[in-house]
């Protein structure tokens, strides 16, 4: 048998376009920036996707022994609609309807997509900036940037000079544009004349007088362009280079592009070493999102109350649904493959509660170590989570198998498939055993015992009546019996 | 009998010294201000009374009717040693110890705090700014009062100037302090060279070399005087003027009497029209603190592991605890005191079930309006709770009577009687059944029942051991059996 041991991690950089080793800069020291959520509203499953596939590799990082600086930024302000450099922030619209201070509805939807992170069993980043709670970080970068020539301004806005960028770096690296298409789509806007040229973007925002969120800067009071934010705050948390920086593909045009523009502008070096990005969540192919109104939020799902739903989800289900497919693979909503997903994670659980309750034997017939080794392959093969579900899957068939006697396993490996099923379940995935059964299992899973007992001994005194009582009153309350050659089995 | 009517809420304003009848400023709107944690360790006991006394009148404003607008800050910047104007900052200290960077520290504590305060059902604020998030708003407040002239720069800080400002105004007036007293005991504190004179607080400190949190500013590189944020961000999110200022008793001076100057050089006016402040908690007479190091953390009363504890304490029995004294007293900790509290605790949410399925009769023995015009009366009276909680105890003792049949209820009363005592219950004292109750309730329940049934069966056909063996496993699972004439009771 193999010993278990790691290959390289390999993840896919979405800047060079290829899986490359992960060596970090300043190894053990790992620095992960991801884009967080504008908070307008509540959390839908596109939020869950990035939230959980980075999870994974926050996880996934920590358990190969690195230390983790992990940050997730809040956008709070200067996210204008439609992602474009005019028009209203995307907060101070949902204040003005609900007349309510911008801050406020920043401060609610924050917290409840915390709550839901909570729920999918996100792990907290270890800092989570708030671009409102960052201004002076970004004026001092819009200096900067001015002051290496790469900007200019212009009715008390900074723009970005990108075609001067362009004469020494490459604007569109990232997303694969070509800046003249861009330039076509983007002349036709309103706003446009304050800019030399339409592929520019606003680095600082002039605020128009019924603007709320403002600050007084060097040119005037207004708020920092969306794209700053990150720029800003990754570098103070994490230095000017850092290992990771990722988030939805969506975010690649013109977001991250424009990261690396105000980066190489500010600090003369791109931001980060690998570049990773999560596919969409989409809905009838579409892709789910607040601006096409086709979303379904986190706390819709769990409580199942929204017309696509047949039934509600639980939190795990989704991360469930979530991992059986790869970060870069689009995943389609479906009642059908949330069904599909419930019960396969429902058949993992209880394998876990199997195996924990194994008996070994003098030979094993199931290579314990050579299954760790292809679980732990799928991960470093660009955190394959759908190829290392399937592996678990494998083992669970053997579990069941050597439970009911069909296949054996040695003392020696069954404490390292104990170990290792838990640390891929339960460490890296994510996963845990739901409330629900954690809580009544104590309580109710004796007293369903001792019912069962009594009714056991009813029938050894043929007294089928109170026999089949107990099996009634018992599944009326929703507890399946099985009877088995080794006495009766139940199930919730 | 008495309709229902409400006497005009009157709170105890620490500037004037006495109750004063409630008038918001822009009625139905009410700003509230609270000091919050500095986030540098776990909450205890101490941080769970204003985040509890406050909840309280939180709930109770918008009970009556009020739109408030709840803001509770986060100190992760500025707050040094001993409450000094020199001294390392708290933040950055444990930072050190432990290697991380500052803000990792503040998020990691940020996140506790929120969960410990959610775990006993302390409503979120409405905001909850972060003070190394307005560091703008501190400057600009900070020129603002150096242009009235009442501050000056020295070396890189800025400082208000005490001594000038006691001209016209009072600076004592809120904590009761004489300058002259408070000249003599801050005399021979380090660093009072770069003051005028040894009353005088820093609004800006110059940061020294080796601290890490710090900013850009007109008067060089470093951050806010530790009172300035309080100042900042009640203005910012409330305005210059708003309804009512709260926090602990030790914040009264320096840091509450520091406010209002820092307001009335700055805006002209004092920031709030009342001040509330809670009392300690206390264990063996002294003040629980960080400081001191003689506090027990929150989670350490959820789970029981400290020394000064003889079990654990559920999340509502500290709540219950520190309800049972009014905000303005000491409570002193004891366990004694706390295993009555979760006595009385757990006799209120029994009465709470028995209510549920009282029957009603044709006339009623108890006066439920004057009953609850009591309870209202006590909270309109600065918010007392421990009358609140008498009142309570003594509609519980009549439901209980009313169960057994000693006492009746026509069905108006009922009705009545369960809408306010929910009210007063769970809405205006904020308790909730707990989760294990609850989660059990359901499943454990039906199955106690059931079995509950074929022991009573088993007895009827004088099977005493089965009986007994029924009632035997029960008491080891902690089902503890009572029999009555009306049938077996059961309790957890």
């Amino acid at each position: 048998m193999s010993e278990i041991k790691q290959n390289k991690l390999k993840l896919y950089d979405s800047l060079s376009r290829e899986k490359r080793v992960f060596e970090p800069l300043k190894s053990p020291h790992v620095g992960l920036y991801v884009c967080g959520p504008t908070v307008y509203g509540d959390a839908h499953l596109g939020h869950a996707r990035p939230g959980i596939a980075f999870d994974i590799v926050f996880r996934y990082l920590k358990h190969l022994g690195y230390k983790v600086r992990y940050v997730r930024n809040i956008t709070d302000v200067g996210h204008l609609e439609n992602d474009a450099d005019h028009g209203e922030d995307k907060i101070a619209k949902k204040a003005r309807l609900e007349e309510l201070e911008p801050m406020e509805i920043a401060q609610f939807y924050t917290d409840r997509y915390m709550d839901s992170m909570d729920a999918l069993n996100v792990q907290r980043p270890s800092i989570q900036p708030r671009a409102s709670g960052h201004i002076i970080e970004q004026m001092e970068m819009v200096s900067k940037i001015l002051d290496s020539g790469y900007a200019y301004e212009s009715k008390g806005s900074v723009y970005f000079d990108v075609k001067k960028y362009n004469e020494k770096h490459n604007y569109g690296k990232l997303s694969g544009r070509n800046i003249e298409d861009v330039r076509e789509n983007t002349r036709s806007l309103d706003g446009q004349d304050e800019k030399r040229d339409g592929v520019d973007f606003a680095i600082w925002k002039n605020a128009s007088p019924e603007h709320i969120m403002r600050w007084n800067s060097p040119w005037g009071s207004g708020f920092p362009g969306w794209h700053m934010e990150c720029s800003a705050m990754s570098s103070k948390y994490l230095g000017n280079e850092f290992d990771i920086h990722g988030g939805g593909m969506d975010l690649k045009f013109p977001h991250h592009e424009s990261e690396i523009a105000q980066s190489v502008a500010a600090n003369c070096c791109e931001p980060a070493k690998y570049w990773m990005h999560n596919n969409m969540v989409t809905i009838d192919g579409q892709k789910m999102g607040k601006s096409l109104n086709n979303f379904i939020t986190l706390d819709e799902f769990f409580s199942g109350n929204h017309n696509f739903l047949e039934q509600a989800y639980e939190p795990m289900t989704i991360r469930f649904f979530i991992l059986q497919a790869h970060y870069r693979s689009t995943v389609d909503f479906s009642n059908e493959a949330l069904i599909a997903a419930s019960k396969g994670y429902d058949k993992l659980m209880k394998a876990a509660e199997t195996l924990a309750e194994l008996k070994s034997s003098d030979k094993s017939d199931y290579d314990v170590k050579a299954w760790a080794n292809k679980c732990y392959a799928a991960m470093d093969d660009d955190f394959n989570t759908p190829i290392l579900i399937a592996h678990l899957f494998d083992v669970v068939k053997a579990i069941n198998s050597i439970k009911v006697g069909k296949m054996s396993i040695t003392a020696d490996d069954l404490e390292l498939l104990k170990a290792q099923f838990n640390i891929f379940v339960f460490e890296i995935l994510g996963f845990k055993a739901s409330e629900k059964s954690n809580n009544s299992a104590n309580m109710s899973g004796s007293l369903i015992d001792m019912l069962l007992k009594m009714r056991h001994q009813a029938k050894m005194n043929k007294d089928w009546a109170t026999a089949d009582d107990i099996r009634n009153q018992l599944t009326d309350l929703g507890v399946a019996i099985k009877d088995t050659k080794d006495g009766a089995e139940w199930e919730l």
